[in-house]
């Protein structure tokens, strides 16, 4: 049996495992991709300081976000269409983040709606919200996750429109998903994920299927035009915040002065994203924004980054420059397509060992430990 | 249908098309060709700053060059034997350009003549003009010019001499471009450029038949070397504004003191251009020259920028420093002999849309809003 | 008959005569192996002075350090496993070093033993050691070292827990090495290593074989961290000088603090080292660390380093940082994987003989005079 | 027939043309060759200021260096073993600089002797030489460059031993140079190169066929080591000095100090070289040791430089830095190699012709007017 320990060896498998559109919308970003590829080049080309003869014997990774103790400072970002990647992508998602003790954030634009996934877990679990032009919908999709006992709303900030992905266009993905003869042989070469996925007890966007185009199928980014609010500003914070009475997260700022005005709204937290590097291309990277954003809050709500993190140190660097938490989506995405559920165990492991490892060999026993100290020339 | 969404696309498509002589015309530059592999990498570079919760939902990328109104801040720059990547192709670039709302200036060097171009669109087009050792060529020319009513004389500073391209050299391209063994097979692997250029209703350099080589046959350069002005100086633009009453531009500048003597010329628009690094290899890129250009003028007089503008997010960036706007060459010519007009249209439309994305994403609604503040670390 | 001249000879032939998993062993770091790509990145980059016109007839390349001289500034790094590159091929190790005039340090993880070192060569050799959970290991192995009239002992201070080295992990490396199905095709086509190593007069980690899983078989890495001690601190390296009346040098320092503190414990020298890009991934380069280290050092004890050193110039570049010698790890043992104790004078030799080289272009006759005046631009 | 534009071309011919032992001894460095691979692309970093409307219809690209007349600021470096790469070789470089109007400097290591060029051609040329431990061969060495009428003698500085190129002793390069096994197929194959360098009318180090090995053959390394002086200093100097009443030009010079010492001889120039990357593997490119040279000799000699020059761009940035003229090696023998004489005139034409229009295109007319006002950012 072939032995998995990296993200990449994740990825490599689910390449083979799931049609190629489907693959591809999880591995590439918008435009050119140089911010995808900054993600990744930034977080690499930080340096830790390696420290000898502290006792490591005793080592936690457990921290505490948002009031919520969690086993490591890593959870699962919300990412798009999970269960087309993997039959009830979502629940499973769910259950291994559970089982590794971290959050799980369901999408709104999720396969499993939220009462499934409420169905198939026992603990809290996040919601992440996009602002529509039809807001009754997101009344009502506020009340469902109320009713689901979420423990956190995550409000995605930086998509009022969607940046082409060149990829996913020429694979001709669209809102619904269908079958077309370019991509009928790719699912023909693919019976696991034919059977698994497409022939298994569907779900289909649990949570927006009334929103699909009534008159036929729409490529996803028409379908985002049409339906995504683009007029949205800092007052639909407070929209929101009269209809969501606990932890708020805003997701998607990369910018000192939008964090100021975040904290300026009362949130509970932000996230430094770059939405992966899918939406505006030319963007900095995540863990270049960081140390702006995280001045700028200054201590006034917690801040946590995604956007190209695969590892554990990628993890420690971003926590050392000042993150409270990383979120992980593509390397979810990788470790559900590749191996379901417990591939995303895996995954979760996989970070979580890296990370212990690493805080071991820069001396610290404690996350609330890890500072600018264990970098070499912090910026 | 193979889905095209970027200018690279239609690069792909442009070099089975035609000829590879002549998509080498298009493709590649002077010497080692740093210089033009500085324009994109310098541009690439660049990083944007990304804002959230800016109503998004009114955006224009409408704006006002040399008094005429553009929909974009993107014009069509002046290219050489464009009407051999595409039977008419100047008339199919002019209309394309009319119907995107931008402007298209026709080269001296091209093979429909200002008269065919005239013909066949209503509005206004820009006519880019060579100095030559034959004075009264250029006086007739400039007449030809504001007989056909063309909005702006561009005239091209940065070819007093030709730079070796080496790969034209080893295609033999030549003045007037002939069959050889060399390249008759390529030509024939073609059957629709064989067919829609070579044997369609033939039109030849329109403009400058008269200065073909009595003898025969030059290579490029030999007949630009023999034709062009070597001695040109600022002198000689006071000789051209004597000639021509309606708008000037300079074409060809990169340096702060260049740039002062243009504006002393009293010169309406500068075009910050390396000619595509198609002359001075080692020259800087265009991109890194346009701030130190736009501090010398001053608001002076309008900037313009070419040189490896491919995307909506290369035009912002420009915009950002200082430019009031882009011109495309190569990008129009792959888009040309990929596709003829609809191909032009196309390109047009890919690159307003990604400026479109890219100005919501940094939070700006109008072009005059576009500055140093969409930049991270400007420099 | 093939001329190898470098140490990537001796790695490329290395690759063949070996099975994967043990040429991947040497060859391959921990994680995404930034740490090792940067140690040969950062040795290359700095650039030194030539100088002309210096006498350079006599040239000595011959150093005392810790009072021994040696013939050149190189030493021979404590390496894993080694018997099993090539049979008794610690004992190559010491021999060779002895006729090269430089020092050999036994690993704890080796195959031959303290004894039959001892037994192999006349002269003094180093001796290094891991704290295990049991101490009365370290106590005997200590007792044996100084039986053996080490000449001095080398404690590994950055291995509390071992870092994943992926391929190590993928291909099964397990304690004590094993013959899978994987392996098994790779040692039949490897006839000279089957016969030589495996079917030899056998010799099984000497030093710890009473260490060896009871109940079986365990990767390398759970069986490091079922044995190693987690919980070592400074005050450890006094339990080892009670025991221990040599010469001590303490492993694996990287950070100018360590350093400071491990002055504190009256060591004798210092390693700089990050355990060749095999521990803490992420990690500066030991070329980088090396001018902090020294600095904090301040001459109250000798500095070595190791850490992607192959050639003479690299040896020549550490000691101009300020290193009294370098350690050669992955260099060693791919020439003994290559040609045995041979090749292993030969890596030897030419490191020295471009030592050599390097030092009279220099314009230095003596390894004493090597400094930052032979560097340009010294950082 | 193909056409040739650029050295890169020649290059590419004689690799074709002669047997790979002898390409390689043109083609490659010293060790791991970073300096060689730093001398192109230094030169390739450094960014041309262009200028616009200045009259380049007149340029010259004369100049005077110690006191010669020289149509391009260009000369023949020397080298070693030309006659081996084409029949008379030294011969037809010769006469392809008086044809161009530059100097040829023909190589102790040469295989025509002095006469030989003597008689061949009728203007002055000049003679390098190296110290050797019989200072009576080299007495005899000048007495015979003076009967010849050469015009400089240039003094190499920086081969007081040979580094080693790991390729020239993998091909066995020897001396004299001999047939093998390993090379004979090679020989076979390039039957132009048999019949033309190997079987034609045969001269063989013409200058000091008497020192070659009495017993037989011996590497290239041994036979420099054998018979060259390492001891040579400063006061060397004075020795030739005494015996060459004409010019003196010092070679191998990098360092601003050795630049002072020189000075401090009386020499007439020197040469900033670093033996084209073939000596000291990690030396600094020499267009990057040049501001430095140039600024510690304050006027007081002249400066040459070589390393890496391969186009009109290359010595356009040498000059502006500070050069009064290049010296090509390597471009030299590829263009004799692949073309012999007319291939030398060829590859000056390509260098003049590039340095012409990069002049234009800076806007300089003469050679005196190239100064640190062309480079953009100069450092």
């Amino acid at each position: 049996m072939r032995i998995i320990n990296s993200i990449e060896d994740l990825r490599v498998i689910a390449r083979r495992r799931i049609p190629r559109a489907l693959f591809d919308y999880i591995d590439r970003g918008s435009y050119d991709e140089y911010t995808m590829a900054r993600n990744a080049s930034d977080l690499a080309a930080i340096q830790l300081r390696q420290r000898v003869m502290v006792d490591v014997s005793q080592l936690s990774t457990g921290t505490t976000v948002l009031g919520e103790h969690w086993k490591m400072p890593v959870g699962i970002a919300p990412t798009g269409l999970t269960g087309l990647f993997h039959r009830d992508g979502e629940i499973h998602g769910a259950r291994a983040a559970q089982t590794a003790g971290v959050p799980f954030t369901l999408s709104t634009m999720s396969i499993c709606s939220i009462e499934d996934v409420r169905a198939a877990v026992d603990g809290p679990f996040w919601f992440q919200l996009y602002l529509m032009r039809d807001r009754s919908f997101n009344e009502a999709l506020i009340a469902r996750a109320r009713e689901a006992r979420c423990s956190a709303l995550m409000l995605t900030l930086d998509l009022p429109l969607q940046a082409l992905r060149r990829r996913d266009a020429k694979n001709g993905l669209s809102v619904p998903p269908r079958l077309t003869a370019a991509n009928a042989w790719e699912i023909l070469l693919r019976p696991r994920w034919l059977t698994g996925v497409l022939l298994g007890k569907r779900r289909t966007f649990g949570n927006l299927a009334s929103f699909f185009p009534k008159d036929g199928i729409a490529t996803l980014s028409e379908w985002v035009g049409g339906q995504f609010d683009a007029s949205i500003t800092w007052k639909d914070v407070a929209w929101v915040r009269e209809r969501w009475p606990g932890k708020l997260i805003l997701k998607g700022i990369l910018d000192a002065e939008d964090a100021r005005l975040a904290v300026g709204t009362g949130v509970d937290a932000i996230v430094v994203s770059n939405h992966g590097g899918r939406q505006l291309d030319g963007a900095t990277s995540t863990i270049a924004a960081l140390p702006r954003v995280v001045g700028a809050v200054a201590g006034r709500c917690e801040v946590l980054l995604d956007g190209g993190v695969t590892s554990g140190q990628d993890v420690l660097k971003a926590l050392a420059l000042g993150a409270g938490a990383c979120l992980i989506g593509k390397a979810f995405l990788y470790a559900l397509a590749a191996r379901g559920g417990p591939g995303v165990t895996l995954a979760l492991d996989l970070i979580r060992r890296e990370l212990e490892v690493s805080m071991a060999l820069c001396g610290v026993h404690e996350v609330r430990d890890i500072g600018r100290q264990v970098l070499v020339n912090p910026r």
